[in-house]
């Protein structure tokens, strides 16, 4: 297994240089269960998922608290069957792969549950890509239903479903929907998009 | 068949309200053949993918222009079978699914070579996703077979691949990649950002 994203933040101030910089301390913690390549475009992070969705949350918090408006987007696979198995990225994270939809919506869910709130509100927009054999739309649309009763689901929207809430459970609900849909050997992706302090009027 | 995007345009700049209403300009010219909806993360763009990439690389090109660093996000969509079918998204576009790969191959590199070149250098990076029956790694295989042989081919990444060229032919390779791999009638998705002006070394 191999899992990991392609993560960029963009701040939409003149500063952006030291907002990035500054952000990507954040990451500090968790540098030695994550490995770390940057280019002018994103930056790689590689490791298992309950490592990889508080990082991520810990650099989307730092950016959002210098109250510019900031976007962290984030390319996030598992299970690509070109990428070579890591053993960096061995996970307890990913669902049983017999259980049903409906018991894997409701672990989802009592797992948002216990998210600890940020402070930080995140409007966030998210699709959920499952490749390969079975019936995909299936595993989409739990993990639909999933959402809508995680507490952050603002609306849907055609291809990706909308989220508003303290970054705390709207990244832990990203990560329930990444771990627990699609099949656990299977090749999974999200195309993430978070965001903070837009000016723009809902 | 429902073709189109979900876009977001970031310019790193503390004036990037008035530079993403002006980049918005450049969609004018197409917007009698798009379907537009703006919400505060991103804006929907719904059409054929003829008219959808041509809109897309000038609205990139009108943002470069005021060299600010901006970065363009879309996620891209064909054939998702939650979507309805819209008369608006009917397209010559989509390969032949008879054509064997090789030949598709031939054909989206030709269809390259004929981009008109905009002066407005673009980085990008994109990820295409081939869901439901049949291999979907043949097609992206393929794919990618096809990107290196583009022109404007800069690396491989985890999760992705690079393109760096003149802004014209970057969104023509996108075009070809998301419509002639994959089954014509199938779900097939891209994951795209475009980079202009970044301060980076690359």
């Amino acid at each position: 297994m191999f899992t990991g994203a392609q993560i960029s933040l963009y701040p939409m101030t003149s500063e952006f240089v030291p907002v990035i910089l500054d952000a990507l301390k954040a990451l500090d913690p968790w540098k030695d269960r994550l490995r770390i390549e940057t280019d002018d475009i994103s930056t790689l992070v590689v490791g298992p998922p309950e490592v990889l969705f508080p990082a991520l949350r810990d650099l989307f918090v730092r950016a959002a608290a210098t109250r510019a408006h900031v976007v962290l987007h984030a390319t996030l696979s598992r299970g690509c069957p070109g990428e070579p198995d890591d053993p960096m990225c061995v996970t307890g994270a990913l669902a049983n792969p017999d259980e049903p939809v409906a018991q894997r919506v409701q672990d989802a869910r009592a797992a948002v549950t216990g998210a600890a709130p940020t402070g930080e509100e995140a409007a966030a927009q998210m699709s959920l890509y499952v490749m390969g054999q079975g019936d995909h739309m299936a595993e989409i649309y739990g993990c639909i239903d999933f959402i809508k009763a995680s507490g952050v689901f603002e609306k849907s929207k055609n291809f990706c479903t909308k989220l508003r809430g303290d970054a705390g459970p709207v990244f832990a609900t990203v990560a329930e929907a990444f771990c627990r849909f699609g099949p656990p050997e299977g090749h999974v992706t999200v195309d993430l998009t978070v965001s903070a302090n837009s000016p723009s009027k809902v």
